[in-house]
Formats: C-alpha cells, sequence, structure tokens
C-alpha cells in the first residue's frame, strides 16, 4: 500500500522535511504554531514516520479487548477461541491480556485501551465493587463477564451466572444426599469476588437446612500457589486431610481444584466416593474422565461469551441499554456423591 | 482523531463527493480513469469511508498472528498467554485463529495476513509438506512452530521438538521396562504430521529392540471427534478393549488421549499400572494429578514461544536468517508404568 512520506507531508505544509522531523520529534527549535500546523496534518493524513511505525499507532483500529483477571487460569483460557470467533463473526479483532489477581484492572484498562485502540473492553473474571463510579472514566464501552459486582442494582451490563444461588445448588444437593459434615475449599482468604460468593452460597445452604456453619471445615486456596489451581487444590487439600477432621464431602468451588483434591485424597490411601464425596463447579470438559466422573455444575460458557459479545457490539454501535444477563448452571450427575445415611 | 471526510478527498482529486462514492462502492457509471485515480488517492491518505470503517481496515498494524491448526486444542491453547505476553514485550499485538484439520492453512494464512494487515505470521501445528514452496508467495515472514515439515533441509524457519526422536525415547523406555506388546494410540488415519511421525518414532524404537511391529496393536482415533481429545483417547480404547487383544502397555501420543484412555481401563473393570501401564506424551499440567500421575515426556513450551517469537521479530526486521531449532523434551516419571518381567 502507498504510504505517505515525510515528504508528502512536507509538501502539504510547505515546509523542510527536517521541520516536519522537529515538529514529530518534539525539538525545541521550531516555532510552536509551525509545530502545531505540521502536527494537525501529520494526524489528518494519519502519517506515520517510518522509524517509529513499530510503537506508534495513530491509525484506528477495529479490535474488542478482553481483559482477564487471572493467570494461566485455565477456565477463562478455555474462552478465548470462542470470543476469537464470535468477534470475527462479527467483524472485529480480538485481543486480550491476562493480568495477575492483584494487579488494578481499572488502570489495566485505560492502558489497554490506549495502547490497542480498542473500539470496546470485556472485563473478564475478578470483582470490581463499584463499577458505575469506577469504570466511568473509561472512554469505551465496557461488558463485565463473569465479574462478581457488589450490588446487582450497578447499572454496567453485565453477564454471567448468580455464583451465591449456584453455589447454593450444589450444597443443598450434598444434603439433600445425606451430608452434614461438608468441607467447601473457597478462594485465597482475600478473594472477595467469584470465591466469596460461592462460599455465601455454601453458608446460606446450610443455614436453610438447620445445619451449623462450622470455620474449621472452610479450607482458603494457598496465595503462594496460583489460585483455582489443580495444584492449590492439592495443596490445601494433603493439609486439611492431616489435620484429621471429620467430614464425609468435601465442595471445591471450581473443578480444577477439585482434581487437586482427589489426588490428595487418594494420596492418604482413601477411595471417592466410598470414603468421600467430592463435587466441584464450572463443569469443564475433563470432569467425565477424572476417576471417578466429577459431579459438578456446568457453566454456560459458550452463552456466556455470545452474549458479552453481543452486548459490547451492540454499545459500541451507540445502544447503551444496560443490561444484566444471568444465566443458570446445569447439574451434571457424575459417579463422585453417594448418598450417606 | 480528525480523520478525512469524504468532501476532502473529492476537493484533492478534483470531482463531487458522489463521484468519489461510485469510486468506492464499484458503480459501473464511472469513467475508470476517473475511478482509478480516485482509489489511488483514497489509499494514499488512508481514507476510510465512514459507513463500512467496521469493516475495512486500510490502516497499519503491528500484528504478528499465530495461526493454529486445530480447533480447541488445549496443548496448543496454553500457549496462547505465552504468545500475547512475549509478543507484547516485543512491542507487538498478538492475534491468532483456529482452524480445523482439513482446513488449508495456506488460504487461511493468506486472508488473515490481509484482513490483520499481519506483520509477521507463525503456523503452530499441522503439516506443511514443501513449506518453501508453498509458503513463498506469502508478503511476509513466517515460521514454523510445531508444525510437521516434510524435509529437515526446508530453509523456512522451524521451532519445536523432534517428534520421531522423541517418541523412539517413549517406546523404548517401556521396552526397557519390560513391555513388549505395546498398544499406540495414534493420529487419525489421514494424519500426516505430528501423529505419523510420533507412529515413526515407535516402529523404529521397536525395530531397534528386535520386536516385530504388529499392526493390530496401532489405534487410530476417531475422525468424527476432535482429535487428541480425551474424548477420541477415551472411545478408540474402549473399542480397543473389547477386541481383546493382548497387551501390557498403552502409549498415548499425547497426554489428553491418555486421560481418555485410563478412564476406558477403569471402566473395564482394570487397574493402572497394575494391569496395563500407560505413557502420555507432552507433560501437560494434568499429568501430575491424574491417578495415577501419568509418565510422559514434557516438551518445552515457553521455549518454544519465545524462541519462534524472536525469530519472526528478527525476520520483520530484516533478517531473513533460515533457523531450525529443536528442543529435547524431558522424561517424566511418574506413577503409570511399572516394570515386568
Amino acid at each position: 500500500m502507498a504510504a505517505l512520506t515525510i515528504k508528502d507531508i512536507a509538501r502539504i505544509c510547505g515546509v523542510g522535511t527536517s521541520t516536519v522531523s522537529r515538529a514529530i520529534n518534539d525539538d525545541p527549535g521550531i516555532n510552536p504554531e509551525t509545530k502545531e500546523r505540521i502536527l494537525t496534518v501529520v494526524e489528518e493524513f494519519h502519517y506515520v514516520p517510518n522509524n517509529s511505525a513499530r510503537n506508534l499507532k495513530v491509525t484506528d483500529s477495529n479490535t474488542v479487548g478482553v481483559l482477564v483477571k487471572g493467570r494461566n487460569n485455565r477456565f477463562f483460557q478455555s474462552m478465548y477461541a470462542d470470543f476469537e470467533q464470535e468477534l470475527e463473526q462479527a467483524g472485529y479483532d480480538f485481543t486480550f491480556k491476562e493480568i495477575a489477581y492483584n494487579e488494578n484492572e481499572l488502570l489495566e484498562a485505560e492502558a489497554m485501551i490506549k495502547e490497542k485502540r480498542l473500539k470496546g473492553i470485556i472485563f473478564l473474571g475478578g470483582m470490581i465493587e463499584n463499577p458505575d463510579e469506577s469504570l466511568a472514566r473509561l472512554d469505551v464501552p465496557y461488558v463485565l463477564c463473569t465479574v462478581a459486582v457488589n450490588t446487582r442494582l450497578a447499572k454496567s451490563s453485565s453477564v454471567g451466572i448468580d455464583d451465591e444461588k449456584e453455589s447454593y445448588k450444589i450444597v443443598d444437593y450434598l444434603i439433600k444426599k445425606g451430608h452434614k459434615r461438608i468441607a467447601v475449599i473457597v478462594g485465597q482468604r482475600r478473594d472477595y469476588a467469584v470465591g466469596r460468593r460461592r462460599m455465601q452460597g455454601y453458608v446460606r445452604a446450610l443455614n436453610d437446612n438447620g445445619i451449623i456453619f462450622d470455620d474449621s471445615l472452610v479450607i482458603y486456596q494457598r496465595d503462594d500457589l496460583p489460585d483455582y489451581s489443580e495444584a492449590n487444590g492439592y495443596a490445601v487439600m494433603s493439609e486439611f486431610l492431616k489435620s484429621g477432621k471429620e467430614f464425609t464431602a468435601v465442595y471445591a468451588i471450581a473443578d480444577l481444584l477439585a482434581l487437586g483434591a482427589y489426588k490428595a485424597i487418594y494420596d492418604a490411601g482413601k477411595k471417592i466416593p466410598q470414603d468421600y464425596s467430592v463435587m466441584g463447579f464450572d463443569g469443564i470438559e475433563i470432569t467425565k474422565y477424572m476417576h471417578p466422573a466429577l459431579t459438578t455444575v456446568r457453566q454456560p460458557i459458550e452463552k456466556i461469551v455470545k452474549e458479552s459479545v453481543d452486548i459490547i457490539i451492540k454499545e459500541i454501535s451507540g445502544d447503551r441499554t444496560s443490561r444484566q444477563v444471568y444465566y443458570e448452571t446445569e447439574l451434571v450427575e457424575q459417579d463422585s456423591v453417594i448418598e450417606i445415611l
């Protein structure tokens, strides 16, 4: 493609190329008005100086970004291909960035919007206390996808599941199967997002069934291991088993944690579900091939991705209606839970 | 950002705005020379018509694309975050596209380069018979990452492992443990890429150890299920177990296939490794948490990604030295193989 050269810009502005160069490089030896005039032309004609073309993007983009709270979280990673496909079908490019749990998503979002010249941004995972206020200063539309927000009264568009309610469903299921001493692997202690929500569902289900909450059955993930990982589930379950606490079932708030817990239970010479029933959360493919297959609830990932993309595109097109879409999970009864007396 | 309007283009060309519109919309009622002249200006000044701004990108990009042969292949998907990070550190954007096994990567690459205005492209997975010839017409640099090429004499830059040699290592290990009847779960019948290479390693290891190849121990993946998936490993292993063939070990050419095979073996009432030893390939995280933990070889994914990015950036910067980088895998001895007499 023919691109403008510095000579073209010089000709349009009626100056020499060195003057254009000085304007671009912010050289003090140039008349401010001349500089202003040159930079206006540079911008108007989308001129990209050759030597800094790699880092400067004064051009337009057609990109929607997904900012992911969590590094190497395979539940989120399994959604990227769907995001790419849905966005492509709508004529947009997809880009993503994973950030650690303790990074500030607002600052990261601002940087990402600027660097990638995003048309819209989807937040994936994490917790945003007051999205209406904290995200108001973003200058592109945004959608919260499986983000825990502090209140349903938020006007920001969001898509996901009701973590508290779905977690309640799991614990209620275990109780109906006769379990009363139910251990729970929750988030890290500082997890005020999905981990906290799912724990609240656990507490409420116990209450509604007349079972007194026992905090010694709450197993926090370690903060020196990746959260929601097999490694974390394995480490904390191994530790818990050594404590000698009595329990008949363990509910891990993510399938990958349950996978780690399985190994800890086997290492301790115990059987699933004969010695301990186990339940997970998410419904990822691998649960079918665990030994025994894990009873869990399945999140409708495809629907969640599609709806998030639909909303961001509507918002980019100017329709700023606030939408909150919550899906139900599906209970997947497999082989890791037995009824007890 | 100030952008050119259709009026600016009309003024520059000395025609009316409707003529510009006709030129852009390929209207037959316009003098071909006038049209040509207008389109040259449109291109030169990077003019983006307002109403089609969403789909037209006549602007510059700074993007490296990864074209992935395989949909929902979690081994490849686990590399995306690394690609994003490595490219970002080098000042580039990352985009990816997954295509099915039977799609033509050359055509897809050409489309992707055009649509996303790529600066370079990395092919991930699959098989390219004669890359030097077939990829010569791509007008951006490319790198083959874990792509099976037909000859080491190819000049195209490539990064990966030597699949034949690493596969040999696995089978040789099983033989040294006393196994002679080793079943192998390979690619689909039409898989001439990595699946074929790994099978060749299997055959050569048998030969070198004086064991006669028995084709009834070769288990092909089904082509009506996703390849290299747990579902495929489960289906074909279940079928194989019903056949009543005698064997003491099974080598699955991908860990996820082994995971499916585990379930098939358990469903048949058999134990691992007491009844059957199992080995995998890839060394993904989950193998540690399988029951028993899977003995496998680990591919150095991080190194492979980093090297691929380093090479594509060198090539984009004009250094077209041909590089072929092959890494060794690491044998990860876990609990799924026993020595037999």
